[in-house]
């Protein structure tokens, strides 16, 4: 009888084609696959929480599998680590119930989004932030991004290329702008995220930050329900994927 | 009549072959020149303060190099960061007089070495740091870091492959390890540093962490005055330049 494990994982997306198993490119989903295989003497699937885009970074992204080998979870996760490239860690490793599937059982997720505004961008920040130094009108921005709070239909903040969806209706339950020293952090929470639907949002709070768009024309964007109606994608690289919650559905 | 440049740059030293310009592999000063050479419209000689090894940080290395470019610093330094890859950042552009050189000029040198004592590493630090969550002996390391003060013969301590020298003796003003949160911080100040000398410092430090070595074994080991006396070298990727000075000699 197979062992179902929850895996909370912290990877640096920089280098790899995103969490998506894709033949002869290197994904997360993919080395986790590959280490897994090595210790269990087969095949392992991995179902993560969600895909990640590439360059897109997780701090507590949460994957799941089932394993026959015998070694306790805390030996499991050190052999893990072992072998794995330091760009990719195993925070923590449980066992879980049989039914815990990673991205079916989720409740919530947390993203989180950071733009560097200082004129230079340190060599040992640069991988993990978008580098604005241009002007915006952060205020506006801060007024923006309660337009995406509650229930609401996205369609016009998802990229096309992602999978096929019943319903592009989520619930975001918080959404906020704030200033932490040098960085401009955006931190959203909600019950389900659309393909690139984070970084679309990003997008468009830039949008008002240059005063292309004021605040409350957020709500048009939403309600064309087209993605010709948004901006741009924001960059990747200031993108990490928070946490990922299991709570009742 | 060209003018003289200084500049104070900071780079991720991970996917560069080190400072030195090599034959077709990406080196720092190779990418600083060709970047100066697209906005000179023909070679420009850039001279550092000194090499730093394949892996190496900075975070205030000094360079120098002679422009017959007639924009003001502050342009330059913007456009140079504008070619530059963000792995390498002019944190720092001026005018020096016509006899300044990064590396005949420079009084002292800072360096400092970063050991990262938890068990997991995150992904956004692996490239910044020594990784090593084995048991050490810090206080011991401690004492051993103080037996490198002072004018000294540091032959035992130059690795092989480096530039022919007058003198292996070297004076250091400081040399001092504190812990920092989960980071070990070796700090060194000195007049000059040989071939690897830090890291061989540094590798020295481990031993002595380990009980492989009493603190006062240092003495004989600098004693010795030749390479086979000393231990490993440590890791490049803890490795930081990070200030040069330039005082009276």
């Amino acid at each position: 009888m197979p062992r179902t494990f929850k895996a909370t994982l912290a990877y640096d997306g920089t280098d790899y084609s995103g969490w998506q198993v894709q033949p002869s490119q290197p994904t997360v989903q993919g080395t986790l696959q590959d280490v897994l295989a090595g210790l269990e003497g087969g095949p392992v699937a991995v179902d993560g929480s969600g895909r990640t885009d590439a360059g897109v970074h997780a701090e507590g992204q949460v994957a799941s599998f089932r394993l026959d080998n015998p070694l306790p979870p805390e030996n499991l996760q050190r052999a893990l680590n072992h072998r794995l490239p330091p760009a990719i860690r195993v925070l923590a490793l449980a066992e879980a119930p049989a039914a815990f599937h990673a991205r079916s059982s989720a409740t919530a997720k947390t993203y989180e989004y950071r733009i560097w505004r200082e004129n230079i961008c340190s060599p040992f920040l640069a991988r993990f932030v978008c580098h604005h130094p241009y002007p915006l009108d952060e205020a506006a921005m801060q007024s923006a991004a309660t337009y995406f709070r509650g229930e609401q239909d996205f369609a016009s903040l998802m990229a096309s290329g992602g999978p096929d969806l019943e319903s592009t209706v989520r619930t975001i339950f918080s959404s906020t702008l704030a200033r932490d020293g040098a960085v401009l952090r955006y931190q959203v929470r909600g019950n389900g995220f659309l393909y690139r639907m984070v970084r679309n949002i990003v997008g468009l709070l830039f949008e008002v930050g240059r005063g292309n768009l004021a605040p409350k024309d957020i709500t048009a964007v939403l309600a064309a329900k087209q993605r010709s109606a948004a901006g741009a994608t924001a960059l990747a690289s200031g993108l990490f994927l928070m946490s990922v919650e299991y709570g009742d559905k």
